[in-house]
């Protein structure tokens, strides 16, 4: 793939200042790019890297357009000016359309002509595959489950009986939508299953990293919205909702029905209780625990700084004798006051 | 499936009132039923979800039993028993006997008549698949392993070599049974493997979450036992033991060596060092940190509250001056205690 | 395998001490060594098991030689010595070369002749596997993946395309290698795809957990140096670098672009922050959260002592005014201060 500079700008908007007959084969960070790449700058502290760049050219932010002589591309949001381009010169490989002849079809599958189904891969009985959608090797998708149009399953994904997926959702390697929510009954010491009879259900939209988990609903279903990006190993437990375009970081755990607002970031690490609702546009900070609901945006946070280990352990000791301490500065003011009034 | 209230109380016991006739073709929450779904109601604060609901029929516990005019049957525990009704009415559904003519299976693997080998599964060398079990889909047993009869293994599961899996087992997609404990002698810099020589021993009745990774013993063997659920993303370290009827949330790390008593809840995204003993009957809550032998059961916590990001920030960077803060109240007590002894 | 002690001490090196013709089948601890089997003794303190030790012989520090009458080889790291007398004794059960009828192999992959290829493994165009390299079932390794020589790649790895695995890699189960980074750039409140087109590379004998997920470089791409062991349940994001031989411990993430020292030691559960460096040689802390740049080698913490749950919750409650009571010590001081100087 290549592109002149003068049809990025056509195909993407923005002004073009300089040699629009320039080519580009790549997109690269400024400080290694080569001379057929191109390069971006979104904010000022980071002008100075132009001075040595080798790039083709260059996206920058309107107020920029004098830092440099190459020829350039001036848009508001050079970051996901760059991110198109390099989606345009980098698209994902596609396999051929068809099915594989080592991967195994449930006869009552409806498979769309152009999706490709992969080597080892089995899809079930009365599943549905949609339009140009792309199941990788290996990949399990149950009975009567449905995957939308333009998707991308990546090598050794499992879809659970009867969840959906959206339109257009990528799902990395690994990951498991729809095993049973961890649901037990106690009697006599032992625990009896509670069966997981809902689903999870996937909007459009979504990408799920590798390794990460979304348990179907006990009795409802789990949901993910449109646009929600959940990184690598994240638990999403059943019942839990997530709302639209929020996004969550690695190794984050979410209990049981808890219910995520729209457009959220979520930070690698966190655990979010269950049966809690936290509010449109909240930001909770990495490594934080979130024992209630949040009805107000905001940005949360439970992560403590670290230390040298021994300076570390000759505090922290002390969180064990907190309350113990809050009452001798208690009785201390109690007694100041008393000296005080007497003197 | 379905059920008439009558067959239900034949069946699982219960006091019956009302029209035993009544047709139960599956279990809903109270708020959302049809008209030919039971609910349950086990705390005297939800009752009154009863006035509204279009439930055919209520499982409730014998002091409820004038709350509504509905069919319905009282027993103890109507959540346990609204569990079973939902096993009744939702069996998992099973694939045919046999083994899948895409699935791959060693000549001396000794495979009961009626269990079901999936598409793409791999079956080792010496390997035994109990009677009724359900390997799924590109599942893959390693060589002499052994699963035991009645065991469902969705698609994606992987045993290693001689692990043993007992009846009754659930193992959740993407789990990991048997891989090689994390053990390495430093030599000059560099690590050199120590050979994992020990098993996974898997009891009855245990359940195993999707991704959730119980290593091989270095030399002695890892050991599950019966009636022990794990949710997802578990990590069960070499030599680990836990003790029948534990049940373990999600994102819970145990290093190698512990021993974890038997009936403990753990909650989720909870580490325990390793080397330790844990008490039948312990309760360690979510986020906390074990760092030794808990000799008495009880429950454990070290998570902390969260608070607004900048409210957070002002209060945690304190913990960094813990101790000198602790000195400065010594002496303010001691000083305070010289101006009482003058005045 | 069987081995006498003689051959042994010829083979490995140490001081031979007692009858060289005993015959070792197997390594054991000392504890319940059977009389075919070696056991050792690294430190003082264990020594008093060779008190009631079964073992044909054991292996020691050249201090203890006098600690037992039993055969036994002197050598300054018996735990090491005895990590090798168990590869030697437990060689792993290699495959038959060649490629599996059931596995599907791309035409232009370069797969060595006397590599194994399983059954159900994917191998995809213009990929590479190394001599002798064993691929286990249901595997997949991408277009123009490069897996080095004696490599062990257990059942259900996915290597994603054009990522490099050095010679002698373990990778377990389950883990992913390659997936793409979390990189989006937000537009008018969603999230645009920001594509991924570095690669993961991988050194020379280093070993991946099970379920351990590696994401593959935004632009460059994502390094594990010569020699690093990564445990189980790690994600390592884009871009990050891990130095040779550093060791890390299971359920840690790492974010992107962090810069990993060399022989460093990070315990389970620990969380690091991208776009910051660490020292080689650095220890962190079992669930500590590393919010900087360490520039300096030492053991860093921040986790903090379980407490009992009443007495834990009485304490940790006051951290929400940690601040405040600074201002109130501070203010107590000032007051006493002011007391001191009328009396």
């Amino acid at each position: 793939m290549a592109s002149t500079l003068a049809d990025l700008a056509a195909r993407f908007g923005g002004e073009l200042l300089g040699d629009g007959k320039v080519v580009i084969r790549q997109v690269a960070p400024l400080e290694r790019a080569q001379p057929d790449e191109i390069g971006f700058v979104s904010q000022a502290r980071y002008l100075a890297q132009l001075a040595h760049t080798r790039a083709a050219a260059v996206i920058l932010p309107p107020d920029a357009r004098d830092a440099t002589g190459l020829p350039r591309i001036l848009t508001p949001n050079p970051y996901l000016y760059f991110a198109r381009v390099s989606a345009l010169l980098n698209p994902p490989a596609r396999p051929p359309a068809g099915i594989h002849p080592a991967a195994t079809v449930a006869p009552d599958a409806v498979i769309a002509d152009d999706a490709s189904i992969g080597a080892g891969a089995v899809i079930g009985s009365g599943a549905a595959i949609g339009a140009r959608t792309v199941i990788g090797p290996n990949c399990v998708v149950g009975d009567h489950a449905r995957i939308g149009a333009d998707c991308l399953l990546h090598a050794n994904v499992t879809v659970y009986h009867r969840c959906e997926v959206g339109a257009r959702a990528i799902l990395h390697s690994g990951c498991v939508i729809g095993a049973d929510g961890f649901g037990f009954a106690p009697n006599a010491g032992a625990w009896e299953k509670i069966p997981q009879i809902g689903r999870v259900l996937i909007g459009d939209d979504v990408e799920v990293g590798a390794c990460t988990t979304i348990d179907r609903g006990a009795l409802e279903d789990t949901v993910i919205e449109a646009g929600v990006k959940l990184d690598n190993l994240i638990q999403v437990a059943h019942n839990v909702s997530i709302g639209a375009h929020t996004a969550i970081a690695a190794c984050t755990g979410i209990a049981g029905s808890a219910k995520i607002g729209r457009h959220c970031t979520i930070g690698g690490a966190a655990m979010i209780f269950g049966h809690i609702e936290i509010a449109d546009g909240t930001r909770i900070s990495t490594n934080t625990l979130i024992t209630k609901s949040l009805p107000r945006a905001g940005t949360y946070t439970s992560a403590l700084p670290f230390s040298e280990h021994e300076v570390w352990q000759k505090n922290a000791v002390h969180m064990r004798n907190l309350d113990k301490l809050v009452t001798r500065v208690k009785d201390l003011e109690k007694k100041l006051k008393e000296l005080e009034s007497k003197s």
